[in-house]
């Protein structure tokens, strides 16, 4: 049997667990544990707790010297545009320097850049990509992520988008509704393609599938079309919503019975006050909103009025290129007025709901997924409070110890 | 002869040197080489360039594989609280949960705080966490960094601090006017205290002295005391100054002849006209901004109007707590709207002119120390444009490749 033993941990710090995302009080509520061991069996964890409950007779088993370290669960980013060809560091720079939105057209910027430089790629180069991702994304802290096509917008390379997903190890999203490409006259006749080219086989592959609605993007009709059509395939729904303006993205979700709607900095109190009624969870990206320096969403009254929140990076090259949920973690703190404990259910618990995984992971319990991120720190806050550092310095994937590149 | 050649760099980047802080828009030139390496000899910079201009016949030596690598000057960080025991991770999670000034008071908290563990460290800790920090900051990207004194207050520690920084390599500054401690009645006796006692030795150890000119802290008249006392022990001068209110910093470090003026985020348009006719730079932090979630400083005004401008960390642990430059040059761009190549050269050039070293330090030249990071990204403006990630795969410190932790 396949066991490994992580050993007198310094501190190990679970999130409460409820079966439904963490709301109000629940939270912030986390299981911290001094001088603790977790014992993974078959890529699952049997047990964890003090070390003085350390099981006796266990037989051979690996062992990871936990001293001086910190565990928590493996974080769960549950969103990102991690599939993608080419880099905007040309924009960001255009950006940085005070260029107008009409200069950065010219210079060819934009998500469509992207899509340019992704169907130009090729499957292979793609997958790739995904995998060199992934290894970042270890390094920062997600052991568990989703990422979405939408850089392609055409047939084969939406689909080459999510095949490298999952061969990458991710969970992937079909974002077809992600912005016209040029070949269509007009978002109708772009979605009419998309339903009935893509969709079918996309379904297949992706488990969920997210729409930009957005002024300039998708109004709400045409997202009530792409997604109404996406569930009658199967596909779990998620929206982009309230990044710029409102219109009307929250009650879209609440009403097709979507996962997530995510980004909301642009969303006002009556937005907060549905979304908080609703069984639709909000995912936060603050890394976003620092990116393109924008207002930050409103997560204290989201959370006040009772609404269940994931954080999550964004990560993509346009608007959010960063891997590090920790630093979202650290910005959740300083920018969304989170405690810790609020980020951690937010970067794990939540954001496996958002995922349709929360059973087996974003927490420290026997049963779930043994992923665990161990950390070299004196705190399990600082995680939030040690910002721009890098902490991890072993992770535990499904039991094995994974190299970090 | 101890020589180091890199060599095959994809990209060599240097700031502009004029012999003087980069202005307007000398701040925003770098020089840029594809293809180039760099010759080390004795700890300084022989040669670097273009690779076809690689001398010939160039004997035995040591060469570091620069393929896929990008070159840039050892970042110098020029304001930093890096002497410290302790942690102030409560009061950081208090606050982000939402905790009053009287809450976080009432738990112990501020700089006081910091001051009491400090004081019952000793001195060998004290030399080991600057020796940890260090490690840090090679980790993420500076070579050169200043350090404060400051959480001492009292003789002994005071000095312990300088020395501590001078032993892990940074460059000391007397921050004896951080706060006035509980045991003097108020902040008159305090530098009674300070000047007679503390200074004589602390101008042996130190470079600069730099002073807290803020409501609740030190007063303009009393900043001017004691940065005189210090100018007339042999110390260059600094000052925290318009971090939350404007209190005359400005104009009392043009009329002191300052080094460097640091914080501005309160500073308004007279103040900016004041620093851009004088020498003084305006040393900008905007991680501490971020972290302590207040406005960011005019850095764009400043640099618009042609003040000379630097950027730092400000790493400390209850208003800063990071030791990434790179993160600082990110928030450069997407917070100051500066570009990459400003915030490249207020994090080199400008810096090393802070720290009185602009003649060794800041720059890819012949002549100048050979200090370097080498990052492993396509573009070397990745440093701001890819943020939260460990770029860092290499360092040259004096000529010599450095071990990182």
């Amino acid at each position: 049997m396949n066991r490994l033993l992580v050993r007198d941990l310094a501190q190990l710090v679970t999130p409460a667990g409820t079966g439904a995302p963490l709301r109000g009080r629940e939270l912030g509520e986390v299981e911290l544990v001094s001088d603790a061991f977790v014992l993974c069996e078959e890529g699952r964890i049997a047990a964890a707790g003090p070390m003085q409950g350390l099981p006796s007779g266990l037989g051979e088993l690996d062992e990871l010297d936990g001293r001086g370290l910190v565990a928590i669960p493996g974080l769960v980013d549950c969103h990102t545009h991690a599939c993608f060809a080419g880099d905007r560091v040309d924009e960001f720079s255009l950006r940085a320097a005070g260029a107008s939105y009409e200069e950065l057209h010219a210079a060819g910027s934009g998500i469509l850049s992207t899509v340019r430089a992704t169907r130009a790629a090729g499957e292979q180069a793609l997958t790739d990509a995904v995998r060199r991702h992934r290894a970042w994304m270890l390094r920062a802290g997600p052991t568990t992520f989703e990422a979405k096509s939408g850089y392609g917008l055409d047939k084969d390379t939406e689909l080459a988008q999510l095949r490298a997903v999952r061969a990458a190890g991710g969970i992937p999203t079909w974002l077809g509704a992600h912005a016209v490409p040029p070949e269509h006259p007009d978002a109708d006749a772009y979605l009419d393609f998309a339903l009935a080219e893509v969709l079918p086989e996309a379904a297949r592959l992706a488990e969920a599938a997210d729409v930009f609605l957005e002024r300039g993007a998708f109004d709400a009709a045409r997202a009530r079309r792409y997604l109404t059509a996406a569930a009658g395939s199967g596909l779990a729904l998620r929206l982009h919503g309230d990044q710029f303006t409102e219109h009307g993205a929250i009650p879209l979700a609440v009403e097709l019975g979507a996962r997530s709607v995510d980004h909301l900095e642009a969303t006002g109190p009556a937005g907060v006050a549905t979304l908080a009624a609703s069984d639709v969870t909000g995912v936060l990206l603050p890394a976003c909103a620092l990116f393109l320096d924008r207002p930050m969403p409103p997560a204290r009254a989201l959370v006040e009025a009772g609404a269940a929140i994931a954080l999550a990076t964004d990560f993509n090259p346009g608007s959010s290129f960063t891997e590090s949920l920790p630093l979202v973690c650290s910005l959740a703190a300083t920018q969304l007025h989170l405690s810790p404990e609020q980020a951690l259910g937010a970067a794990t618990v939540n954001a496996a709901h958002v995922l349709g995984r929360a059973d087996r992971k974003g927490r420290i319990a026997p049963g779930y997924d043994a992923d665990l991120t161990l950390l070299d720190a004196p705190d399990w806050r600082y995680l939030a409070y040690h910002f721009g550092h890098d902490h991890v310095v072993a992770v535990v994937l499904a039991g094995e110890r994974a190299k970090l590149g």
